[in-house]
């Protein structure tokens, strides 16, 4: 049983039938295909506006792309200090921005604070040739402790962005997640914000390996295509990654797969909330829970067949579980059962 | 139908299969599961040696991570001047290795001689401070012209890279079908001559999306991870691309599939050596075909069905045919119906 | 006796004088002093239209900043083969690029052809994803062999660049020996003929180590002062550099000193053009002089306190010979002599 | 009068004479003079050991330099959060190290500490993928609020280094005012405590624009001379940046330069230790001062000719003063009358 991370699932039952779909026969190669079309028409409808979607295979390759066409080399990326941008890629984004900063800040709950980039925007120094310079701010929506931003927390930043001009990206590894705890219109926690482009996540959430870098922000898509060919990201066989996307993104299966990943995450976080000497970290809001768990249940997990990880810098004790589009119910209750 | 490219072709179904059989349940991610070391051991079999295999998703990541990890920013790559790293992919080894220079040299065929290298890199003025300085030999098998490097042309090649001290890169997108024509022994054309690191391709030869990145040269993998991961292209369901390499290598498919794409290839070649006032550019030993075709059979191609490319830089009367390993006899017949 | 290269002159008095008199007391540094805003201005009047100046202190600084505000990491540049930044930058400009392409050509006596360009550039592929993009064009004036542009060549060239929407830089290292062979406006052969941006040399001509990044096209300088401060070309005591400039700038002294160089590379070329068995390689139309020198005189040569350059991939009995702004007739009549 | 920065003050005269000295004829270009090879001896002997040495123009591209030899593109560099490498270089050691990221530490008075050292690095995740690596730690000799490493803290840094295998670099743009304070042999705050490479500092401290990137590590230095050239740092006419070293290096002018600057420092913070309402932020080591003034002070010095900055976030209050080679004890004193 596999609660290490969402990336440890197998691709969802549809998705996997619509890649065997799109096996047909010959096809243009390189996204001139029918299928990477269709991707960005219904992301259109999803978003209720005008926008440009480009398929690649990895989250990584999402972000460090979406960031590479927003900022300059001498440029500063603002993130939160625990942002898998900062944290995960070993450096992908500076690779592909040939070589800006990131500005790792602190927030509560993993999620940043538009007065804290306020602070911290206006001290850095905008003109001064010493300096890197102020040109994007990154967020994750659901963010690294599972928590997620609200439509108005998202609109503060895009003021902070819009104000000193920079640009917006949004990691949207859990994007579904966080939708689906929020309830409100995909656009409310994207462009209506001020979010110009955003990593939708897929590959976490069932898909095989899938992302869509969305641009709200047209100007901002010109140069995305020679520099995601550039860093090897476009795919021959495009079919297949939008195979993915499109089959993800029909009869709302993005949004029932993650619905299902909160419920467990939700049920989880219930049961632990209940265990003697056990403590949630943080909020549970999408698919991840962080908590503290009492010695006798992490000797308990410890033997048992469950994945997971320890998390924190001491890592006395926390423990990261992650919910899938897969876990069920029983899953849950055996893990209670053994942390119990 | 499609003879534009290989690339155009569907999944073979076996590949398709092992996909949908690695979708069981969860699995550990990034690499750490059980198919991904089985296509390393796969190949050392293979290739009768010890070994590194690295998956990645497209052939450009698999050159431009080969060379990343062999020449220093300021190193020169010497390559054909029709190379794909050259031509066709926007720049990615200049981005990978950080901005090397790529030195393009005449051949015939499409084929590098070594002693051409030999006489270029003898001048290239090795440790003098203004000039890049000599760090690899990238060279395709087969090549851009559909030709194909017998063991004793590469083996030449590897001396002249050995006596330099250059690292010598293969860029086997169509290692397959080189193979298959050569009938030697995988040995024969990478290790035993001197190949440092090969691009194993299997996309264009009936994955989806799957090429293996093989150090003979151990020393050489060290930072491979890294640059990968960095490079994005660290997939977190590795299984998948793993689950199309073993299917790949199992029970000689990879053979097989090249074997119909180069019977066709001489099928075709034969009927347009046929054709009156057609002719072949090159000698056909793979699975491409460049051909000079009279006015009338390109009119007819170009209101058929068919799709294909125009070649070379006037593009007067050359076209380039690829043949796939689901191309028939049937479309073979019915393409040289239409331009006889 | 020095003909090795105008590099190995010393610092013209002036310009030593200017220095020393810069050295007052206190100054602002980083360039925001007076004499810095100086140069500028004496640049503004000397080419006839507003414009911007940038101080550093080496022509490789000049060319690879120029190109990095003109080409995007998936650019290509287009120069002659012999071109400086292609032969002896050590990869300065795909450094300074992040990695873009240059795209060397051939053409008669060091110079590109306009036609040349519009062929090459054409079939470039602007907008195929797959190639590197048109971005930029060098040319050097003077230039590799010694020869120079006429204004109409470089408006010829200027008119392609325009017609592509690439940026057309020049690299000027030998810019004042050139204009002192035209007798033509600063203006004719360089805004006036589409030149956006130079690099204004001063080293060669008796400077100790100052050149001027100019930029006609004020667009294309915005990014310049980032990129130069992180290039770490920002000098901390930049009053220097500019003392150096001013001075060669004020009372024609940059065109004085161009013209004994020049005047003594005539007197050497009629000389070799004297000599039997002798032949120049080039017409001399600036400072270098590239001839093939007989068995006998290359042998008195090397026993010779001369210092020159064999050239040539060959090197078989071909010479470089460049005078310089301290070259005396004396210096001519003794090598003259020598070979003779 | 200009305490803003030690970069205001103009030329020592014995190094304005080095430079007319050295103006004499030809001599050979890049580095292949007496002069340049002169220094490298005298660096030997100053630091009691062999050694490369290698002179740069600005302290920037010597940092940079220095970092891009040893740290590979996926690397962390280790720093303290205020050093000039992280806060003043518009991100130089990200582009010369293409990209590799600073990790910012906090650490008492501007100095980073071994321990925070130790449990920082020991938590990095060495060898995961997923994690920048640990390359290099960078330390400011003296450093950024003025105080100055003792040599146990540096050998205490050293053996972390050693430990993990990671480069120790030390920025001494002001090395000769912290050894000045010391009293010590340069060895034993160099190799003898673990440095491998050293930016020796000169502009700052009476130089025109000269300093020295001293490889106490020789393996370190391979590929220095490719980097410096390509990072367009390879002067034409290097003798005079040798020149200014060379006088720097003789008859202890380097330490007789600092010890003024030191002196005088000294002078100053004892009489704004004796300022009511004055505060010393930090010991005064070498020849920096920050210092909180009372209002009335600030006031005083703001419509003074003196030049100087407001220091920190807040800057309310707080004053960075230096003092140069030739700030003299009249300085001094009219400084300290303006804000008595």
């Amino acid at each position: 049983m596999n609660f290490a991370s969402d990336n440890a699932a197998p691709v969802a039952p549809k998705i996997l039938s619509a890649i065997q779909k799109a096996n047909g026969g010959a096809m243009p190669s390189y996204g001139n295909d029918p299928l990477t079309k269709g991707v960005e028409d219904k992301l259109k409808d999803i978003f209720e506006c005008d926008l440009r979607a480009f398929p690649v295979a990895t989250g990584t390759a999402a972000n460090a792309l979406s960031l590479s066409v927003m900022v300059p080399p001498f440029g500063a990326i603002y993130c939160h200090r625990l942002a898998h941008i900062e944290q995960d890629e070993c450096g992908a984004p500076e690779f592909y921005t040939n070589g800006a900063k990131l500005v790792p800040l602190d927030g509560d709950g993993g999620k940043l604070a538009a007065t804290e980039l306020e602070r911290v925007i206006a001290l850095a120094g905008a003109g001064y040739v010493h300096h890197v310079q102020p040109a994007a701010i990154s967020i994750t929506q659901a963010g690294e402790c599972g928590t997620v931003y609200r439509p108005d927390e998202i609109a503060e930043i895009g003021l902070v962005a819009q104000k000193h001009g920079l640009g917006l990206h949004m990691d949207g590894a859990r994007f579904a997640n966080a939708l689906e705890f929020l309830g409100c219109a995909p656009a409310d926690i994207t462009w209506r914000a001020g979010v110009d482009v955003l990593s939708f996540g897929a590959t976490k959430n069932g898909a095989m390996g899938a992302e869509a870098v969305v641009f709200f922000n047209m100007e901002r898509a010109r140069e995305f295509e020679f520099r995601r060919k550039r860093g090897a990201h476009l795919f021959s066989k495009m079919r297949y990654l939008s195979a993915q996307l499109d089959a993800y993104l029909t009869d709302n299966l993005w949004r029932s797969l993650a619905a299902n990943a909160n419920r467990q995450a939700a049920r989880l976080a219930a049961g632990i909330a209940n265990t003697p000497g056990a403590k949630l970290l943080y909020p549970v809001e999408a698919n991840m829970i962080f908590a503290r768990l009492p010695e006798v249940a992490l000797e308990c997990l410890a033997v048992s067949n469950i994945l997971y990880y320890r998390s924190g810098q001491d890592r006395e004790g926390n423990v990261r579980l992650v919910t899938s589009w897969n876990t069920s119910e029983h899953d849950i209750d055996h893990l209670l059962k053994v942390i119990a």
